[in-house]
């Protein structure tokens, strides 16, 4: 057990991993902090932490542990503060993107940085805030942590040790691999639901074709009700490795119009095949 | 309740709407036929169906109304070996395409063309066969019947009661209507998804993806577990209107990947909130 836990950000995600804490006692206190002040009085209330910072400064004060549980556009200036105060324990965050924010508290955090342990766990809904928070969110979901070569041992140890207690499986990779990874299973699904609900939307019949909306189209839409600022600034914090799956889709499906226009059934069957193969062995892992 | 009805096909929808209708009393026998020997017997077996007809001539004979619940590949044939027998009841069908179907009953039943109601039940899973059939699939959900000048009004009747009887909601719009609106609604999320699918397995660290995939992929890809054969027909069948949708979302996605390229916020920001804006309109439809 650790004696005090802050957690910057008690939306979805901070506040889920606060409750999960909780009710493991993991740490003896838990404060909150964060810049809109209805959002934690709201945490407050509701019980997920102990109390709510006034300051950043006073929040993280004698802290064990810092869990950064902000959107990704939001993390440099926490960071760039967190590094001018005298704070001297552990960080993490749980940004969506690991490349920009290692990069980011190694120029800000200086000394410090050894003992940042980013991390992104895999966990969320498409809604947000601290009422959607659930103690069971990471409950057998997988946490990805990316220590850099710097990276403090029990630092890291501690970092796992956390998500281990909210119920969560930790794996390690390097960030780059984080990044890729996540542009493929993540961050190209929820563009591609964007995509096709405007496009919907953008028609003259869109409420015909919203009434004829069965079962497939509503699951294949449901994550376009994510936080769209949240996804602009994974779009931009992830550019790279998003642009090397978006050109890779949109090259994929072009092949696949041609098919259609060429009403090669050849190719559609092959494809459409090898594709359910691979969704039924998904199926299997989870 | 009518006398004798004939399902063409008893597999997920054909085996679903049987089971709808004996337990709504529809139909004093229910007579199943189709080309695979075992499934029949297997519908037998489960009760789905009172008896399989030995042939499609001693199936149909004296049948108030025949029902075609087979692929939309298969619908031709079967059309065509309808209009060589004397049968003079009410058809209909419910294939996920209306123009190639009207076009084709139009050209093989003659004068029973009249008696012929195109019709499309929005409801199915990824799933397949009489085992996945239930007598609840269509309570609720929404049926497009597509008749034409020559479409006679009794028996236009007739299938809107069936489909009343097994719960479903029902509406009528023209064929080419219906193929346009489906091409956004069902046809193209799930080529979306099986181009995800595929992209990814071809992967070298698909493993990784896979493992990394939460709700978003799973919800995103879980119609790329549909029959493969079907939705090959499907694109065969409905080539014009799905086209003119995958060249759209095409130079949608285009125009998305330019934007990250550009890192223009902007641009993601108000396309992101336009279609969270429409994803929640269609949250409060259902």
């Amino acid at each position: 057990m650790i004696n005090k836990l802050c957690i910057i950000g008690v939306g979805l995600i901070g506040g889920s991993l606060a409750r999960a804490l909780r009710a493991g006692g993991y740490a003896r206190e838990i404060v909150g902090c964060g810049r809109r002040v209805a959002a934690l009085q709201r945490a407050v209330e509701l019980g997920v932490v102990d109390y709510a910072g006034a300051s950043l400064a006073a929040a993280v004060q004698d802290a064990d542990l810092v869990v950064l549980a902000v959107p990704v556009g939001a993390t440099a200036d926490i960071l760039a503060e967190l590094g001018r105060l005298p704070y001297g324990g552990i960080v993490t965050d749980v940004g969506s993107t690991k490349g920009n924010v290692v990069a980011t508290a190694r120029q800000t955090l200086g000394k410090g940085f050894a003992r940042f342990v980013p991390g992104h766990p895999l966990a969320g809904t498409e809604q947000s805030g601290v009422d959607a928070s659930a103690p069971d969110l990471f409950r057998g979901r997988r946490v990805i942590l990316t220590p850099e070569a710097e990276t403090d041992a029990q630092a890291l140890a501690q970092v796992r040790a956390m998500w281990q207690a909210a119920g969560a499986e930790v794996v390690q990779m390097n960030a780059g691999e984080h990044d890729r990874i996540l542009a493929a299973s993540s961050h190209l699904p929820h563009l591609l639901a964007y995509v096709l609900m405007d496009m919907v939307v953008r028609r003259d019949d869109h409420r015909a074709v919203f009434a004829a909306a069965a079962d497939g189209f509503r699951d294949v839409t449901r994550i376009a009700a994510s936080d769209p600022v949240m996804w602009r600034d994974i779009c931009l914090a992830n550019r790279e490795a998003l642009l090397a799956v978006l050109r890779q889709y949109h090259s994929d499906l072009g092949k696949l119009a041609d098919a259609v226009e060429k009403g090669d059934g050849k190719w559609l069957l092959d494809t459409f095949t090898r594709a359910r193969h691979a969704r039924d062995s998904l199926n299997k892992q989870s």
